[in-house]
């Protein structure tokens, strides 16, 4: 039996022969499933696009060969293959079927994954976020990225990032100061150290987190494979925070991608006179929903959206109030602030009465005055 | 025949008793008439409110005497006086009955506006934008706000501010810089030079753009005051930009203000690490629909809109488009990008159908690709 008969390492070999994402390629597997799929690329009936890409490298091979030495190097690495049945693959990534963007041919969900680190990959993923930006980036950039990791890590957030230097590699070293795990997406083989720069900070990364990519040990971080990569750091983390970019940037087309897969799209601002935050501020204009966030509160805000199910939870509850109360409440969101005449034409409840629904609101701690204006009391559901 | 009988100067007698923007005094003039409101202010038959603040003004003197010297005092400063019957007076700051909130007391249309300076008053608000921030500005808010101020009045958009050290000052000195009239509020009459950092740049002000204020001569310029001058700085200007601002300040007050008068609100962001920019990243975040800005460009786009009015007349005449062509250039707003498949949902034209055209119209020069989205070409208009 050779590996190829493994459907893990028969996967495994799509990856050595056509890029990740691939949307002919995964609508061939969706047709025909894995081993048909596998003897049309054998037989080189596939279509011209793809006939292209495999041609080459199984001359003077097979697929079973191929399958063979790139599970050999994949121990020789130290590395795993995760695949989708996997408990531990992060469902997550399946979002990306909701990308049907004509004009990117790389879109759809990985076929697998190569791992390395201590971590459980679903688990680390499920409560991640993304942070991402220039490789270009000033010290003030670099504190951010830095301080921002930092405090989310402690809050329990790991960091998905792209190991490269600048933002990324900030935020990567913020949440391992923290403690926290925090997972770097390569676009080259796990064999491979890129950028050099980042060798120190894998190593610490493998031990406290994971190393992550698509391509099999021995594939070079060619220039398209970025743009590949990024659509693996949008979909695996909750919701995306940009802290440096210039207007023409890798982490503006990450953003893009998270704003496509509907997670929450973040930035930190900067200074309007440095070009490398000239990329966040146009995110603020684009059609994309783009929030502010300064501080880690702000990003774990905007990606738990709306506080109301812990409250219902908390030990004051929400039954003992009267029915007015109940849908004065109802107004407000997370962080949110809103004014009592907001809060009368969304819940058809008279201004007066609205006035005196807040003031009982606030005697009993459920929100606070601020300006002309209220908000939610953000400590109600564990008071 | 005394002052009194002039409406003009019985309308600035009642500055010198009561506050500007006095509801209670507003709605008794909007019942019985100035001369009537007159008479009842003389008998002490209005309300305990507004007893209160006449009483002691008006012991050992009468509205009579009061008057003429007001009108003595502003002809001494060299200051005219406007009112809203003048064909001068700028029709924006009506908008201000739109202001309904019942905690604040001073939110009407001024009565009357003390003015120095050889600007036309409606003319220059008219396409003006107000540019508010911190006293306690850094040096980079300065230099953003007299950037942004000079910009925006070579492009023929007058500063509107309220002349205090900072953000103010900068902004006022970046107009003048570019040659343009700029418009002073102050919280005090125009008798007093306050700040007194201010006086050169006050003469240059009078000599190149107006100095405003809703008291007469002689008032202080009081902290409650600041408060209800800065109604007028939102209501006299097309939007407001604010530069920067701790978070509890007065800029945010005027942002407030002009987010609820429904004008663009808009802020240009700074390093998250500066307490001066604190208040600015908070409005972004508020739920007033904050617009971040970086350059005049972004602030003209976001006041005036919509460019489909000066394109209907351009010399590329949306007439001779095609009905699809026609109605995937209604999807497209000023400044702003959209993709295919939105273009698709929002005019209910096939993808396919929707992409031929955007090519058409990238070939007529219409609009033009980013990334993988559209945007319309600014300059359509004057091609």
């Amino acid at each position: 039996m050779s590996q190829l008969d493994e459907p893990r390492w028969a996967l495994a070999v799509l990856s050595a022969l056509i890029e990740p994402g691939d949307r002919d390629l995964d609508d061939l597997l969706g047709e025909h499933g894995l081993e048909r799929t596998l003897g049309l690329i054998q037989e080189g009936t596939v279509p011209h696009r793809l006939r292209q890409q495999t041609s080459s490298k199984l001359a003077g091979t097979n697929l079973a060969r191929l399958a063979a030495e790139v599970c050999a190097s994949t121990k020789r690495c130290g590395a795993r293959l995760a695949v989708p049945s996997d408990a531990d693959w992060p469902q997550r990534l399946r979002d990306l079927l909701i990308l049907s963007d004509e004009s990117e041919m790389y879109t759809r969900p990985p076929r697998c994954l190569w791992v390395r680190g201590e971590g459980r990959l679903a688990e680390v993923a499920d409560r991640s976020v993304a942070i991402v930006g220039s490789r270009n980036s000033t010290p003030y950039g670099d504190h951010v990225a830095a301080e921002l990791a930092y405090d989310l890590a402690k809050r329990g957030w790991p960091i998905v990032s792209g190991g490269a230097i600048g933002i990324d590699q900030a935020a990567h070293d913020g949440t391992l100061a923290a403690g926290g795990p925090t997972v770097a997406v390569f676009a080259n083989g796990l064999d491979q150290t890129y950028p050099k720069r980042g060798a120190g900070l894998f190593d610490r990364i493998r031990r406290q987190g994971l190393l992550l990519s698509e391509w099999p040990p021995g594939t070079r971080p060619h220039r398209h494979r970025f743009l590949i990569r990024n659509r693996v750091i949008a979909a695996l983390s909750a919701g995306t925070v940009v802290v440096e970019a210039e207007l023409r940037s890798g982490a503006r087309h990450t953003a893009r991608l998270a704003a496509e897969l509907d997670r929450p799209l973040m930035f930190t601002p900067g200074p309007v006179t440095s070009a490398r935050s000239a990329g966040v501020h146009q995110l603020a204009r684009d059609p994309w929903g783009a929030r502010l966030v300064t501080r880690a509160e702000d990003v774990i805000e905007d990606i738990s959206g709306e506080v109301s199910v812990p409250m219902r939870t908390s030990t004051r509850p929400r039954d003992s109030l009267d029915e007015a109360s109940h849908r004065v409440l109802d107004c407000f969101q997370a962080g949110f602030v809103v004014s009592p005449r907001d809060i009368s034409q969304q819940s058809g409840i008279p201004l007066a009465a609205v006035n005196i629904s807040l003031r009982d609101l606030q005697k009993l701690g459920w929100v606070e005055q601020r300006d002309n204006r209220w908000r939610m009391v953000r400590t109600v559901a564990s008071g």
